[in-house]
């Protein structure tokens, strides 16, 4: 298997107006989180298996000993307005050239259905363990941004500062060559584990922007046992502060030092 | 040499109603060792050495000092009901792309010479130092447990948690994508060290799925070799855990904390 | 995505006599600094845009929140004898084919418009946070160096003794083989930090050899802040000297001792 | 730059019987050493110059500041009764794959001039800073063990126990695949340092076989100036021990402990 393998599953779904959502593992899994939990939520049907060469090479086992292949995926879900496109998947590519050329492949089905918009779900390092209930947003045209602020969407001149690395990122420089209007609604996030709390800001978010009326009860969960770990990672955090030596704090926030060698 | 290259040693050999069985290098080497041993105890045939680009760049020197590059091997094994085609090797890819490339051809020759079932044969790493006198199964179609479970295979939903990575998975994934019916078969292991006592377990597990009556002397030796080591990094681990401050355990046993970046 | 994309921007600048100066990312970003200030200071328009697969997937956000992949770039500059093509970009190539295939294509590049010298700018690490007022040069034909000399450069035998890595070097490589004249300048760095301040001394040397008169004005206060940090740096590095135990120091200067495995 | 590139600088070379030898870096560099050594002393003409996307991308600088790309170099040198064919370079490839398209290279190139026994030289570690003056050898057909036993080349069974590594290994691998003779002769090094006293206990072994009479002069005075440098780390090696707590020692020389996960 030299090549990605694109299976179509379903080939007579009618799609009306439809709109792409990614949400591909990545910091604090909040894009993939959010968008798992739509395709549940939601009427929805998969449409299409991708596999690459690209994924490492690895397969996962379900509840009945079966086996499948690490893939990506996209479902369509019916919501008001309409059609979501939903990709999602279990990994990202493992190599530079692969995030390029899947990232391209996914814009060619999506063009392909029709599609006008993107979104890519993801997740905003903090470095902080405290929860902060906002979304960050970037868009490939200005213009993208008077609508999201309406539903609640923050806008931060150069942030994030490091800019974004991976698939949410890669797809809307991609879109902004061919001229798709794309935009990464990113989840304020620790970047140290995975956090459903952050994905609930961040579906708020998306339920607003789509008119979809969804229950976040299973996310809260997760948030729930996500937050004893949180206590006794802050718990660690604390005793680790006390015991160490503090290195000078060299150029914090100096934009200036940040050095690729 | 930009490609594999295939060499078909023997090509008038009958083959009779064929499976194929794969023991690469992989953890504890549980695999390779049961592989390699079917090969030794039973009547074999070597048919077919595979060179590729993707082994690492290395050479084996042997007891008169000659050399051979490093390959995986395709032997010919009479057995009661089927032939087994038993393929062993001294590496599995170095890159993540050549996984597919190689796994895709070994399934390319398998399905050339009328194979209709493989086995994988791995290792499941328990982290633990303690044997297990245990194989687990995975299946890429549910319909083949029943037949498993009766010699003695264990199934449990999910496992392993982590999928199964390299060779002995990707060839699972692939052969479904393909329609051939394909288990592996994983001996329970520390994940540390060369593990010829979980191989010995799953030997005893293959003899019965093939009616075979196999002397498992040789691997008994080397697991009392191995004992004697064993014991030493018991001791050793006793010491450090004495001696080392606890990080406090987080996550443990919680599937949703397993977090990919 | 799979291949490089360039993109003209501009088809109908009437380019006269050109030279190519190149700064990228790299040690100290001393290169980088001083091509992107060029850029700033002088008339320029920006004539190309070069995207690759080779290249760190990952997009840039602007003070509008409006996003840009990362790429690479050709300004053409107005200067007195010459027009000055000026490449200048976010990152060097991901990966070792990457390199040679991209300081390939702006080989190709600068031949297509006419350029017969190449300048590529780089940092010197020295190792040492105390600034050294210096340009040290290497060229692709030794008679390029009497009118670098003029102008202050410096040339010692065999420096940098570990030679010139990445596209600064390689562009050079790659001009030999072509024919085309090139000589790399590089400013003296400590090679931990960005170094504005070595920027302006390489930025005097590219202003004689072109006759340009540019205000170092933005750099100057750029290195002002930088040497704020410097200095915490160093009081940082006398502790960890007093503190630390020495290792026998082996080797310095001995250029027998570098050892590539 | 995609593709190797090989440059014929002369094409009206007369080579008689032509034998290959090659020293490309590697462990203690003793391979490199002996080739070059072999290069300078002899009457040679330099025949090929290789360059390739798989090297470093990286350039060397000479005493006149005159810049050169690395790459690989093929010398004829007239002995006795052969030609030698002596192929040294700065760089093996940087990646596995290139590391096969390289190796396979060479022997195109060497196929081409008529050669018909290749020699690679190496060293071999010992992990002992204790100069030991022997040569080990490794041979793609046993046949040719007894001509190099009469010269001294010792053969010890399956050694080295990890194979061989890199170009002088896989050229000897590609070399049996292709039914040319080749054979490693290896010097007994630390694999620490660069070792120029290895390179003369293996430049004696290369004397006698092709009835060469070289001074060993060069080489002495750098293993003079290296004997100082392990006269250090020899005490510092001891400091080092008298200090640090001992590891359980695991496995020393039982051959099933090698784990290649």
């Amino acid at each position: 298997m030299r090549e990605n393998r694109v299976i179509h599953l379903e080939k007579n779904v009618d799609i009306k107006d439809p709109i792409m959502i990614v949400g591909l593992p990545g910091v604090g899994h909040v894009g993939k989180l959010v968008a798992e939990h739509l395709v549940e939520e939601l009427t929805s049907i998969k449409l299409i298996e991708i596999y690459s060469p690209h994924f490492p090479p690895q397969i996962l086992v379900d509840e009945n000993s079966e086996i499948r292949m690490v893939n990506n995926e996209i479902y369509v879900c019916k919501a008001e307005k309409h059609d979501l496109l939903i990709l999602i998947g279990d990994h990202q590519s493992n190599t530079t050239n692969g995030h390029y050329e899947l990232c391209g492949l996914y814009l060619d089905l999506a063009e392909e259905m029709g599609v006008k918009t993107i979104y890519t779900l993801g997740g905003f390092p903090t470095g902080q363990l405290t929860h902060i209930d906002e979304v960050l947003g970037a868009v490939s045209r200005a213009e993208m941004k008077s609508r999201l602020e309406e539903i609640g969407v923050q806008f931060k001149p150069n942030e994030p500062g490091g800019g974004i690395v991976g698939a949410s990122g890669l797809m809307l420089g991609l879109c902004k060559l061919r001229g798709i209007d794309a935009a990464c609604l990113m989840g304020m996030t620790s970047g140290y584990i995975v956090d459903p709390k952050s994905a609930q800001s961040l579906l708020k978010v998306i339920c607003k922007l789509f008119d979809l009326d969804i229950d976040a009860g299973p996310l809260e969960e997760r948030a729930k046992e996500m937050e004893k770990i949180v206590a006794r990672l802050k718990e660690y955090e604390q005793q680790q502060q006390q015991q160490s030596q503090i290195m000078p704090e060299i150029g914090t926030g100096e934009e200036d030092l940040r050095y690729i060698g």
